[in-house]
């Protein structure tokens, strides 16, 4: 019997996404379970770690969102052909993962002062960002080989806010613009997104 | 032929040292090379992201610590026995890091004030952390399974500090005291430390 999956998170893309991306894109039915804040301060000391995205699997569950991320790439083929290639897939991942962590502390800042300046201070990081991964994608739509895998599912996700502020923002990045084309290609992907819920990060 | 294995990073342990004790667990030679700041501006603009470490196998480069990390815990055979428990000790790895954020946050804080501030929070971070850690623990001296997993070398390396500021600190955590042993008892780990040189952080 096919395992079944429940991701538990709040309803932000943030720290759930990619996971939510790879169970879809691996075509894998999943119970996306999206909470609050007072359902929430309930859950959280019966949880492994006080933190979320969770995911249970067959009711044994699993916390910490790079850790269930790859476990999914791995359970649906996403996560790369070798084991060099799994490697360069997770520093792909890694570096989209402190990208979200740049745009969840502009977001999340204590102050408006704060806020103003970690968000100015995105541009230019992102800007490097974009460099450095233009640069070592490959050509074919995939940062890692010729197909699909969940280090494309995390660019597309990272992506998501620098395009909301400026559509363009791939124009000078012709590879990247084409891993973003594959990943809204991806028919699981695509069903996916029509679907969810919207949320500010 | 076995790969050749070239580790670089700053004379530091903080995002370097759990591969290290991969490798030494693992029983596998590698070069350990270790640099200062002017080798590192001069070496950046070369590297993947411009950070390190930096893992070259065969002269191939890899960068993000826990990429890294984790491609060398599958290559000796420490990354957990099934995919399920590589999701585990992925999830303990993660959660080291997350605590080796707060000591790096603390240590390289902009000003004294923030500094002081965020060393005192480190106290509740770490009971905390110790809580969950000896609840989600095996009692076999590995926080996995049965036998060493490189979660077990990043609860280690996680433990330094803490040791350090208090060497009865694992006291009242009979689980994690007995994984700081089978880390201890490891005849390449301890053969790594009796030689590792000082650092910091």
């Amino acid at each position: 019997m096919a395992p079944k999956y429940k991701l538990t998170y709040f309803n932000l893309r943030a720290r759930g996404e990619l996971s939510r991306l790879v169970l879809a894109a691996g075509g894998v039915p999943f119970e996306d379970y999206r909470i609050e804040r007072p359902a929430w301060a309930e859950l959280k000391p019966n949880t492994p770690m006080g933190q979320m995205p969770l995911l249970e699997v067959d009711g044994q569950v699993v916390c910490q969102s790079g850790a269930i991320a790859r476990y999914l790439a791995r359970e649906t083929g996403l996560g790369g052909k070798s084991s060099w290639e799994e490697a360069q897939v997770d520093m792909f991942v890694c570096g989209v993962d402190d990208l979200i962590t740049e745009f969840c502390d502009a977001f999340f800042a204590p102050d408006e002062a704060t806020k103003e300046e970690r968000t100015k201070a995105l541009g230019p990081y992102v800007t490097k960002f974009l460099g450095n991964y233009e640069k070592l994608s490959g050509s074919e739509g995939h940062l890692v080989g010729s197909s699909l895998t969940y280090a494309d599912l995390a660019f597309f996700v990272g992506m998501h806010d620098v395009l909301k502020h400026s559509a363009g923002a791939l124009e000078k990045y012709p590879k990247l613009a084409k891993v973003v084309e594959s990943v809204k290609d991806n028919k699981g992907v695509a069903a996916y997104i029509a679907e969810r819920p919207e949320s500010d990060i």
